[in-house]
């Protein structure tokens, strides 16, 4: 980097624990500037009030440390409005992680606004997703903002020479953090992700313990769990009819994946940044969601709707898989959904079953579901069967035209 | 329609059950035509001789009786290029009646062409996509030939006259032919579906006993049964080390799946002929073989690859599902989906578990997974960090200039 | 068709000249119904007032007679809609004829509520995509409505019979109208088309007679014309500084094309009812705000927003084509077009020389295009050219290792 | 960048010109290396000899220098593949450019192997396109290749200090290279771009001077001039009748178009690096073969194949545009669009006038357009009116019930 201005005054994303508080030090010590930090909860499943200590004990100002509980936002303006897409990236993943990125940098921002910062900061790595899920967030709403990524910065050769920074200043490190962490974790309302050290051979089953937020199928209980989900406008609303808060009925839905070893998912994917990476992530409420979004839309959504939908799906997640929420063309993509689902209401039933899911039974007063057209027999409704001849001699008539072409020709 | 010339020599597609045979005789009553019986075995797990018999039976001379065992066919360029593309429609079902149609149309019309026949003749009724898929079959590859479709064309008025035609005819009707069956069934070696009467209304769950090829999850064994499936080309060879045809791997994938209640699918779809109908199908060998796929494709296809696959599969699985495997448009995806697949080879262990399907490993000697790349160290691996800035700088590039405007125009 | 219930009134799409007044006397005749008729003006050039007069002579009562200008609805709200796509089917057609249609199907199926019509008409031939439009239109607006269609019903085998039947009924015939016309034509104040007859053999080219809206480009003045048109949110609302309603600027832009020998197109297109046909097509002022509006786009749309839009636009045009227009995906593809505009604001400059169109500046308030940014020296602008090294180094990762992979493989 | 180990030779895409002959020298300079020139002839027009007289003063090895004719391999392995998809990027841009840099890449490794070269070197700026069409293609092919980028990496800050380090080396500077250029061109077979100084300001028409390849439409002859195009497989080869190697049909093709203004083109594009800028254009006979193209596909390509081939283009064309010419995903689709190839076989005859390209008539033995059945007359040919109404009616099925929906959810 060509030599930069001084910065006065940082907003850190600062989650508490070893590593982000050995930057909030090192930021400190490197741009002699005023930290702020952000602490969000995301619903990670972590006591937020150690954060605030920690961060008087490294010097900040009590004005200069915002916790914020984000959950209700992050599920209905995040993880909502990604689920009427029904997005999955290649093919399986869920997007836990990235779609939580938007909203931190969202916010950040909004904090630096406030306090008058000139810069932000996160603590992901440089080989990774999420620095670029953090800083096209940070351009796309501040696009002057001065944007630090230590491990991209720092001269920290190894674990242990940041493990020496954090001694040398007095930064706590828990027992179980001197030696290496088996994996690293990424948690939040929707799901928990574990990459790393166990887990990067992809040859071998990923252990037990790496899972943290479902008990395995096999301990499971040996009876199957029903219940209903009902949907208003293509989001779910209640469960067994008890209306729930967006944040709350993603906990519940959690709760109900969990007990029933839902949404463990093992895979490689393919990282922005160009690499295959193999993660295990646990995604227990959204699995469900999904198959019940699905189950709904299964029948209040018209053909042309439903394909189109599913078309422009791989490119919807891998907009969001690759930071670009806050991008003109995801918000373009989210118009044609959010078009598609305002009477995608009903209720579908659930039956969850040592790591099943499966919709078992789907009602709505705007069902297109008509059982008189499907019904074998003819009867009074209006289908004339001579129709069908008609419908298949025009859908034909360009292969039968061809098929006399082709034999003059080949 | 206006009057047309007489048909003289017709190629039915004869199952033997009581519905063709039904046409059988409606045929040669109403044309007064030779009919010339095709039975094929596409695994639906059904004896073939009575079909002769029942043929012979009702006057059809030995010469015109064509039984042909398609399974290993079926597999090898129908099956397996479909899965190549992880075809599934509307989000989930796996093509099972779909991908058997073009092949049971083609072979129809190998055989009006050697015995020379000037029509052909299905059972599929005149709500359904069936009726399409063969007809769209039949005039791609020999565009002048005449269709017959009882289910359009004649008149009786209900199930009942049916069986009146058959018993004046002396077709034998079995006992549970009588009453009329509580749904409808199409196998074949990738599936079964049933439909109709007691699975017409979408919110009562499937009956247990519409199942017909997989144990309920809760009846399969208390313990995960893990096994490995090579692949070569992306295409299924072998099981546990031991190498099979197309037909006897599918054949073993659907006795595992089986096994352990893998492969049930309980939905509403949408026909092609325009209305939604519910389905329950079972396809536990190609449930196996679809994660199995994915998981040999997650080391071993390039990102963009895989992207291009995933964004246009729905367009692909829509083509098949509506009956368009003989189109220009297919073969074009299927040119795509191929020139991709030639490095997709390797080894995944699978585990099944009541129901569920799990990669848990997966090998290649062609994998593009680097673990030196991947790993959180830096190393000595070619990725400096420092091109993460840039990357993301020049990603962000649009954004930022885009979020400068936007402050003047909004 | 099974027999169906009488018609007691009929919203017949009557244009006043011989085709539709036999359509006209042949519905009293064939279901002694009362008839309604609805002339609209969009801009197809004609005079309406003899459509009236007609009417009466044939019975038509006074208050059964619509004639409504909707050149403002038509270029507002479909035109207009409808370019912001940059819609082009097949590459290359203006799409002129078939946007039209809706309107016509939705202000037919508005009288028929008014006047309590159970039935509507159109003189579309049964071999033509207009067929297609109306009636997928009127269905989509009234789903029980009764759609006659007199080319596909009626028995006249000739247009001798035809004529006849007009002169039995004392319908007037033209004396042009006598024999038959070279050729036929559909206008409105997007476009003429001509098609059949002399058109039919796309080998040949197209008689200069053919073309009505526009003179040839060799007889076009030999001085270029150059002006200016503002647009706001992604449409057009001045020409040359003066501001005109939507109807008004159309007009406006076909004199200028007309006058420039602009807009003339003869190609074979594909036919939604499976056949190709060949037309010629005069867009004088469409093909003018094609180039302008892609010329204001150019500038002002993000390249996310513009690519997305690019890459869904054949799909809109196909629909749109193809009836479409009433459908949930058009609205959803819609939606995501009409997000992209609000900022589609500026001016372009014009040139138009004998059949060229040319965008020669461009310029807008809320322009992406930034000059420092793109100018050769380094400078002051916040672009560092070392940020291209690491864009490329991580766009480059994936297919490195994939070629390292290669050598092994191939 | 990290400390590299030292270059031993490199090669060096080598124009002649002042700017890579200033490269020359600094690579000599700055890695002691020894620097291999390679000079393509592309149809760019200039004399080669002169390439290797000045290699040859600067020091360069005769065994070193490379000039290669690169013109069939050229038209024949990138524009013509390229032309069959039709290939336009955002809309009008025929990527001149774009598609000659992946071949200059391929050449530039053969060499680097053949030599023993460890490293490539081009001269594209830090803020273009060319750079990252280089570079992947280096690394595409070549996965550790040493790339250096001058441009990027040396710290001359402007203009005039390359021209002392020049004069300092006794590198002849033309006269007219003295002051700047008032635009920077890059030209090859298939077009000239102009771009920068002149042409900065979007909202300023190009001047006349800038074009080099056409003349102006208004210099074009008077008189129309007509002539015939056969294709084969997709590909031209022939005009007039006349039978032409691929280099020499694009030359032939320039020179038509040349003369009757064909071709230009002004336009603002989206680089890959994300910023807008201002191009100037001149793709005389591309222009003519897209047209053409156009044309035979019209008459022998059915509509599906057609329609697919519309939707994946603007992928297509950015895959080019962005450099991804040897990636996976742009094999894929033109296997995609290659398979659709076989039999755009025929004539098309095409009308030049002052800069119009029309295609006045088509012919083929494999034509798809079937004038009986088109014909408006039912007559003989097997087209049922009546087919229409069930076609219609299936189609329009899903919309009715919607319609029916939408009254009770709206």
């Amino acid at each position: 980097m060509a030599a930069q201005s001084p910065v006065k005054k940082v907003v850190l994303a600062y989650s508490g624990g070893l590593d982000t508080s050995i930057i909030l030090k090192w930021l400190q010590e490197t741009y002699a500037c005023e930290v702020v930090t952000f602490t969000a909860d995301l619903g990670q499943g972590e006591e937020l009030g150690p954060a605030r200590e920690k961060a008087l004990l490294m010097g900040v100002k009590p004005e200069n440390i915002f916790i914020e509980d984000l959950r209700e936002e992050f599920v209905r303006d995040f993880v909502f409005p990604m689920f009427r897409a029904n997005a999955v990236y290649e093919g399986i993943y869920l997007l836990g992680t990235s779609i939580a990125r938007p909203l931190i940098a969202k916010t950040q921002i909004d904090i630096a606004r406030k306090v008058g910062a000139d810069a932000v900061c996160h603590g992901a790595t440089g080989k990774g997703n999420d620095q670029v899920r953090f800083e096209l967030g940070y351009y796309a709403l501040e696009p002057d903002i001065r944007v630090i990524a230590p491990w991209r910065e720092w001269s920290f050769a190894s674990r242990e020479a940041l493990l020496d920074f954090a001694e040398k200043h007095q930064i706590p490190i828990a027992k179980d953090k001197r030696g290496e962490a088996p994996f690293s974790v990424d948690a939040n309302l929707l799901h928990s992700s574990s990459e790393g050290k166990v887990l990067e051979d992809p040859s071998v089953e990923a252990p037990e313990f790496v899972y943290q937020r479902t008990i395995a199928p096999e301990d499971a209980p040996d009876k199957a769990q029903v219940f209903t989900m009902d949907f208003e406008g293509g989001d779910p609303v209640a469960i067994d009819g008890e209306r729930l808060s967006p944040a709350a009925l993603l906990t519940k839905l959690n709760q109900l994946g969990h007990d029933n070893g839902v949404g463990r998912l093992d895979l490689v994917e393919n990282r922005f940044v160009g690499m295959k990476s193999r993660g295990v992530y646990e995604t227990p409420g959204g699995t469900i969601l999904l198959a019940a979004h699905r189950g709904i839309e299964s029948i209040t959504l018209d053909r042309g709707a439903m394909h189109l939908k599913d078309e422009i799906m791989p490119r919807y997640a891998s907009l969001i898989y690759n930071g670009f929420w806050f991008s003109p063309e995801r918000e373009m993509l989210q118009a044609l959904i959010d078009k598609s689902q305002d009477l995608v209401t009903g209720q579908v039933r659930v039956k969850l079953y040592k790591g099943n899911v499966a919709v078992i039974g789907r009602t709505s007063p705007y069902s297109l579901y008509d059982q008189e057209l499907v019904t074998f027999e003819e009867g009074k409704v209006a289908y004339d069967h001579r129709d069908a001849a008609g419908f298949i001699k025009l859908n034909a008539l360009r292969l039968r035209v061809a098929a006399k072409r082709d034999r003059r020709g080949r």
